[in-house]
């Protein structure tokens, strides 16, 4: 079972934390056929934390878990504590795959997206 | 003429800054023929900040520009300091038309951009 985690920073308001939540119901319509679970974790201030979102995907029987940090900027969140996060988890469950993708800023379809954006609005 | 202002948070992180530095050069590669002119701005920690922003873009000839928030959350940035400076541009510019896009995080396109980085790296 392949299992999307999306890992999002964590905000001390709850509306925001919620935005991240709507997204990944989106992302879970969108992923049909591709993935068989997604889900999101938070690195702070908000719940479940990124080892507690893996440890349930583990759980519930994902041999493979993507986990996609959802940060616009290659900080110390996404350079060093979330891989020692991941790296914690490899060895919690040896059995399962868990693979850490780069951050949402550094994809080069950003420029598009945000063309896209404008586009929407009637600019482009 | 048109102006296309992507505005970020900026960070103490130069690095980070940087990387939305080089965004905007890509993102004025993919603009061509939609743009004039693409630049970017700082809420803070970074300079231009998005006041200066406005004005030098104003003042290079631009007729229109175009604002979009790289942001992820609807927090208080996006949703009341952001709208403050581009009210007060339009008192400083009233014959620049200054258009404030929803921000990057509330784009539908979203859920399909998370999936291609996951794809890119041969995960769907």
């Amino acid at each position: 079972m392949k299992h999307l985690l999306l890992i999002a920073h964590g905000s001390r308001r709850q509306q925001s934390n919620d935005e991240v939540r709507d997204l990944t119901q989106q992302l879970t319509a969108a992923a049909q056929g591709h993935f068989d679970q997604v889900s999101c974790a938070f690195l702070e201030l908000s719940a479940p934390s990124i080892p507690e979102g893996i440890d349930s995907a583990a759980r519930q029987g994902a041999h493979s878990i993507i986990v996609l940090p959802y940060f616009l900027a290659a900080g110390q969140h996404v350079g060093t504590e979330i891989p020692k996060i991941i790296a914690s988890a490899h060895q919690r469950h040896p059995q399962v795959t868990i693979t850490l993708l780069p951050h949402l800023g550094a994809s080069k379809a950003m420029p598009s997206l945000l063309l896209s954006i404008a586009e929407d609005m009637g600019y482009r």
